[in-house]
């Protein structure tokens, strides 16, 4: 297959490059801002490297022959997404419909959107939530990934384009950058392992669905591969740990202690989320995630062997 | 009250604009791109016209000590939004964007949007639809109306920003321009007066809510006047007519035969739309909307009167 991964040198894209390009058939092409942001990791024979912007102004001719394009495209994270929304819509949102727009022109075979299973659903329904809870994000962040949701619904009943949207929880390991904006068991693993002081915002009650990206790279690829009713599918362990549960995992998986200080709350956490998997188990079989005490072993590992630490 | 309509020389904004000028204590601020939009029926003592640009760079200074916002700007309808979705995702969710963000900077105590119960919804749900249907519209009208919704919750969230959010059915009447993109009623009314031949797109089964717009006026001021729990409403008659029964209305309201041309349907046509408005009568009593045919002979007066004919 003809693979095209825009925004690819990040956290997901990393892991899905290298995971899709064992399959010698696969043609990937991985697309970023700049050759400099990918890690040497993902080079392979079938693997093309290409420096583009990823603004509506970019070279749309790169579209052209592709089975699967994925979008991991994003300017903003949920923490900082509030400060600047009207910019993040522009970048974000319009950035899609321009996109999707060309993936119609050049016949597209398929789309798939990473969205965001920690921010669509908000805080007003309890948890586990399905595929079907409604939707009042409470960050700017969330609200761009349900708009680019309902344009692929829309793209799909206007013009047949195929797609796929995945709702990811929290993912975390090899390859998360560990600078404490994202991905709360990458940092504190990595911190944990140099000494240094962890902060927790809010008093540690915070509950989150954490998935090791292993487990979340196979749960996507069966996802995009599948042929089913729903493009829309949850994906993450499907159970809530809270973040002082994290902290403990950390210090039995290292076997070390870890000095923490807490900070005040922030505004666009949702105190607790996690995922109904149901239907992607329903579908796909069985998800059987690592537990976060093994996925923190092997987060460690990596630092290890990479010597980021 | 210190009132603001920004989009005011539209169907909706105008009567709006007569209603709210009847209470003399009432000193209401109407924009809109042309002074030559507004009909003279909206000039009262305590009406202030200005003509504003209606995008991102108009002069928010206008929000100043405003007690009431209503946002009933919109550079599209449903019909032909499909034809340039980025250029209206800019126009419409960037500009709500904006203008939500100045809002709070201005400390406008209440901020009312005009939605959309016909094109929010989209096809997959059955009718009556209630304000917690998903939301999968068809169009990229709808999609930006959901859009604008979510960011007023969001600047709720975030700001206190008061709002309301109505999801109005189709509205026809007075000041309607009878021009056929939009509102069929008034504009069948309009060429059965005219002798003209009426133009049905697809086969007249299509079944939408209509309401008398003196009807759909009383209920958003007591949706923006109520205090609730919920800050969104739908607001139709509740009841579904199709095409071919709104004919039926023309014909015995105005006693003449009609002349009807049938043309392909329109994808971006849901089949069935109509609203339960019962979250609407729990809270501000029976609805009580004229009934169809009522609704048409006083739209007729209303031609003749205006010699619009």
């Amino acid at each position: 297959m003809n693979i095209l991964i825009l925004g690819a040198a990040g956290f997901i894209g990393t892991n899905l490059a290298i995971e899709l390009a064992k399959d010698t058939s696969n043609r990937i092409t991985l697309v970023d801002k700049k050759r400099m942001y990918f890690s040497a990791d993902v080079l392979a024979d079938n693997v093309n490297i290409v420096e583009s912007d990823l603004g509506i102004n970019m070279d749309y001719a790169i579209l052209e022959n592709k089975d699967v394009v994925y979008h991991l495209v994003s300017t903003n994270v949920p923490t900082t997404s509030n400060q600047h929304i009207s910019q993040d819509i522009e970048a974000n949102v319009l950035f899609s419909a321009h996109l999707f727009e060309e993936c119609v022109k050049y016949d597209v075979k398929k789309m798939v959107f990473i969205s965001s299973g920690g921010t669509v659903y908000g805080k007003e329904s309890s948890c586990p939530l399905s595929e079907g809870t409604p939707t009042n994000p409470i960050s700017s962040y969330g609200v761009q990934k349900i708009t680019i949701e309902k344009l692929l619904y829309l793209y799909n009943y206007m013009y047949g384009l195929d797609y796929r949207i995945i709702r990811l929880a929290n993912p975390y390991g090899p390859y998360q950058r560990p600078n404490g904006i994202l991905g709360a068991v990458t940092t504190f693993t990595y911190k944990a392992l140099k000494g240094e002081e962890i902060t927790v915002y809010g008093d540690g009650s915070v509950i989150r669905d954490f998935i090791y990206i292993d487990d979340a790279v196979k749960g996507i690829l069966n996802i995009v591969n599948g042929e089913n009713k729903h493009h829309t599918f949850n994906l993450g362990c499907g159970y809530g740990t809270s973040i002082r549960d994290v902290l403990d995992s950390v210090r039995k998986s290292l076997g070390r202690e870890i000095s923490v200080v807490y900070k005040a709350g922030r505004a666009v956490d949702v105190p607790v989320n996690y995922l109904d998997i149901g239907r992607y188990e329903k579908y796909y079989g069985k998800l059987n995630p690592i537990c976060l005490e093994e996925g923190i072993r092997k987060t460690a590992e990596f630092m290890k062997r990479k010597m980021i630490l």
